[in-house]
């Protein structure tokens, strides 16, 4: 009744599942006994560690915060102040799920919102936006953030970032990373993620852990020290420090050592990848964007998604006929492959 | 090395403390396949039923949060506006410990500190602090925050509280209850939450789970449900909307339906007391107050203090020569009577 | 050199006109001895009198603050909190030339754009804005705001104000009127000020004076007393509290008691219609709206506007070949004769 | 009726004193014809350079705000960020008197607020604040502001100053001055504007017109020209960015070429050492500080104060028995010895 065994997996968002082996180990481990509250423990200072191995820099400041929202606006808010604005595209979670959270943080950043085909930004898309006003009486453009992957399943290449952190420089703006699904990105590239990341110019990253496989919990990454500055004052009143932290911080111990983070992200992606490729032949169904990471989006007429709705398969649709399906570090493959075999049973039936 | 050991318990903070096991169970049982994000999911529901009933009160609201820092500053956002102010003691964490985050997420409204000689705020001081000042140049108050028990370990008496409440009532002022260590006043007091808070003539009570014994989480609790009007898109907006929140809510189940939010409590409460037993009569060290709850904080001379360091207990210190002990719900009885000891032997040392 | 005499003026921004002599002499005459700080003055109880007699409802609240950014944003800020949103135009001044003070005084309300194709908003755009999302990762609608006249210079007809009105309140809004150049909305409309709002269904306009005549200054007036509860705390806060109040209510005086208001407003938008009248018969140029108020908007070749840019006049432009003329209280028809004649000169000139 | 005359003046505040005839005259002046908006004008240009004049200065910044709630937050905001706080004096009109606009402008800047026998905070206390905590828990001090007179009508001596901003520093802080009456202590130091301000380590000074004469404004010094980054999109996005500026700015050539601001400051100064000079011998009448400035502050029985509003007198009191009173650019020395006879006569009978 209340538990959702694997037959019944539903694949409307990466946040249904729950968490990984690993994490829970290593958060058991941490269960053991006392701990100096507040961070100041021996797991967290492990768990940062291991991110510095990650990303192979010693000179990077980590910090744990409780979800992808506090995550996102507390990194842009210590990039720019009130009367700056933060370039980023119109699928970006912080313009469309975030509740105004950016700019509650910020105290009233604008956001200015490409229009994009796919969610990607582009250096061209950046520079008309920067360069559109240079007026007081307009935000000033500060901040550029990026989602990698983006919210409709694409990744960046590494030459992508680095194109737009060249345009960054050039027009003088910071570039965050909202990595909420960081992990999935890396295993789609195949690269190290110091290459996604400060070696390709990004100055903050928030690595999410909540869709990786862990309970609660995101790192914040900077890479460049300076703007770290004060920034744990910034989640204390922010209502973002954890007293027993070692709960929050352990789990990515189990995460990264192991390899966890990539092996979860891998599997989620093929089973995004086994989804598409049993449906890409079929008439009236197209996939929205390429398959780069978790995510598969599909266009359908709305007697299909109906239909298909009807089949009991949850899932989230967007104006004049999409439908996103993505996928967890637990996804049942052979729920995909029923939810395909729906896809395709729903779409011959839309064509008669 | 890593792992505190039960003789190395320290009685710094209650924050120490671990996940106790029928949280630990709540969190493993909800941790089985999928569940719906965002609070949508049975493990909520059923968590929050169990407030209902431990409050005996079917329409009050319920909303899950990461922290007592956050709970505290949305509470209070809520029952004021910026231009408005709060009326607290001068031991309030809101005031101390919280960085300004009640300002920040009111977005400036101002703490009225009342000066206390034990952190107990009265109708008296409430009542001139209220009526100080009646202009548009100074906050206008309308909220009283009142700690349960208080940061010094002492707990209101339900008459206490009634007496606040009427005087809130009187000045048209709104009644906040900081209950972080709720559970520890409803043992001290032996009396059931609802005498003490919505009979009382409370209007919203943060509920502390982590000192209590979860890993992370507090409840906030609206009696009065118009004041909890789109609370849900506060939280959100805040960063304070957990998307796995099963792991947020589930422990609350273990706690509540089990009894152990109270067995947890009691155990510190008597770990309390069996400390002050023991060294009340020593000469150079006095209570500072009475223990109704989990902490005892004793005056001593700087040279005992400075003993008792050296012996290798950590604490909080006080200007003037005040030494804070706080315990948890594992707190250990073994290492309770070893601090007895050695405070005892500090003191009489410190005496010659 | 420092002054620009009648036959320099330029048509760039109706806030290049200086103070008109009504307004003058009010602060002339409030300059007078001494007279109580904060607005407890002779002068500003009389102003707020003559907005009450002006708009024909006793029981309405009158605020001066000293601009419009200010005045916006405060009445915005006071129908809604940070996690709730304003509906506005793609041209409202808040959005595009108030640099994020509507977000900055609500602590991050989010501005829901709507698309237009002149300004003005429509019931239907308002229903489809409120209806698209209902989810709590989104800002809850909950103002609606329209300027009058827009920022393109067109002027909502009652009929047009009062549909917009019913469907706010049929969406649980709240509706606020833009009033930076309200009286060349009257003079235009050739309507009682009431009609327009509070009989119209407006619940707090904004009545801008700077524009109009004045040297500074706005008045703020809520048709429903209880949205003003604790306003004037808010000006305070915010830093909109004058404290030698009498100088920014005074000139008010001068301007309603005298009908001055409207006859500024009258000569300013003849002066936009004298324009638009000599001119719309050139080819290569079009007006891009009907000239409603004091606002002239042409679409021209870039050759055509360089020209003029050569011959010395000042304007605002659009992107695609539009340019903005706008007329102050005190604008010359000989030289709005001369931009005519300029534009004539330069029209034609583009066309060989 | 309406109008005070002199034989009615009151000296409860010198914001009730009208605008000065050289600021009358440069506003007067500034109204011919049409002007840039927003600064972009030729008085803004002459005025700013006035002050780099004044001050002996070329490297600085100013800006002209409405008020000095406004000035002095905007200031400070732009000096910390919201973790931080501000170290004051318990006097300090941003604590007492500016229903906090200070946590409003910066998103919840705490103010940490030093006890004082007079509202002139030491190095001492400025230490005592700054060490006091140094953990995440509470907002990390960094910024002293120092009233300049302050509101007890003291003024601080050049070396106080400087070992005011000798300690700043030594501990990281910045040294801001609200100088809402800056004219009145130049005028008692007799010393150079520089020498109490940038030579002394002063990093921003807020100076004000207000109550030195003009009809409303003050403006913003930055010293240091890198702390005033982006200040103009600041006070833009906080409403405070006047489009006619020329009359903010103009009134401020016409006091400070003609040296009015410092002639006008004598005036006030001399009427209340003229008022001290007729009580001083008076029993049940003291002085509770030195008459620095513009005003005396007297302690008396409340029989007598009592008596004293009797016989018309209007001012503002303390808890304990203080009377304050005021003297503004054109306080009546008739008047004045009319007050002191009055106070003589009342404190007589008092004694009786």
């Amino acid at each position: 009744m209340k538990l959702v065994s694997v037959s019944d997996q539903q694949f409307a968002s990466d946040n249904y599942a729950g968490i990984c082996p690993e994490a829970w180990s290593a958060m058991e481990m941490a269960n053991s006994g006392h701990a100096a509250a507040y961070g100041n423990d021996y797991w967290t200072q492990r768990s940062s560690d291991c991110f510095r191995t990650l990303f192979n820099k010693e000179d990077c400041e980590v910090f744990f915060v409780f979800n992808g929202t506090a995550a996102n606006s507390l990194a842009l808010a210590s990039l720019c102040q009130s009367y700056h604005s933060v370039i980023c595209s119109d699928f970006a979670h912080i313009e469309t799920d975030e509740c105004g959270a950016p700019e509650f943080f910020s105290n009233g950043s604008k956001l200015l919102v490409a229009n994009t085909r796919d969610g990607k930004l582009t250096p061209a898309a950046i520079r008309e936006i920067a360069n559109k006003r240079k007026d007081i009486h307009f935000p000033k453009p500060r901040v550029v953030t990026i989602t990698q992957p983006t919210e409709t399943g694409l990744v960046y290449t590494v030459d992508e970032i680095k194109a737009i952190s060249e345009a960054c420089r050039e027009l003088n703006l910071r570039l965050h990373m909202d990595g909420a699904r960081f992990a999935n990105a890396c295993a789609s590239l195949g690269c190290e993620p110091a290459d996604m990341t400060w070696k390709a110019g990004v100055d903050v990253l928030c690595f999410g852990g909540t869709k990786n496989g862990m309970a609660v919990g995101e790192a914040i990454i900077f890479f460049n020290r300076e703007l770290a500055e004060d920034f744990d004052y910034r989640c204390k009143q922010a209502g973002q420090l954890a007293s027993k932290m070692r709960f929050l911080s352990a789990p990515w111990i189990g995460m990264l050592e192991s390899g966890t983070w990539l092996k979860n992200a891998n599997h989620a992606n093929s089973a995004a990848r086994r989804l598409a490729s049993q449906i890409e032949d079929l008439p009236n169904v197209a996939l929205m964007f390429p398959v780069n990471a978790n995510a598969v989006f599909l266009e359908a007429p709305e007697a299909v998604l109906s239909h298909l709705r009807e089949k009991g398969w949850n899932f989230y649709t967007f104006i004049g006929g999409g439908a996103r399906f993505m996928f967890s570090w637990d996804a049942s493959l052979e729920r995909v492959d029923v939810l395909a075999a729906d896809i395709r049973e729903c779409a011959l039936v839309g064509q008669v």
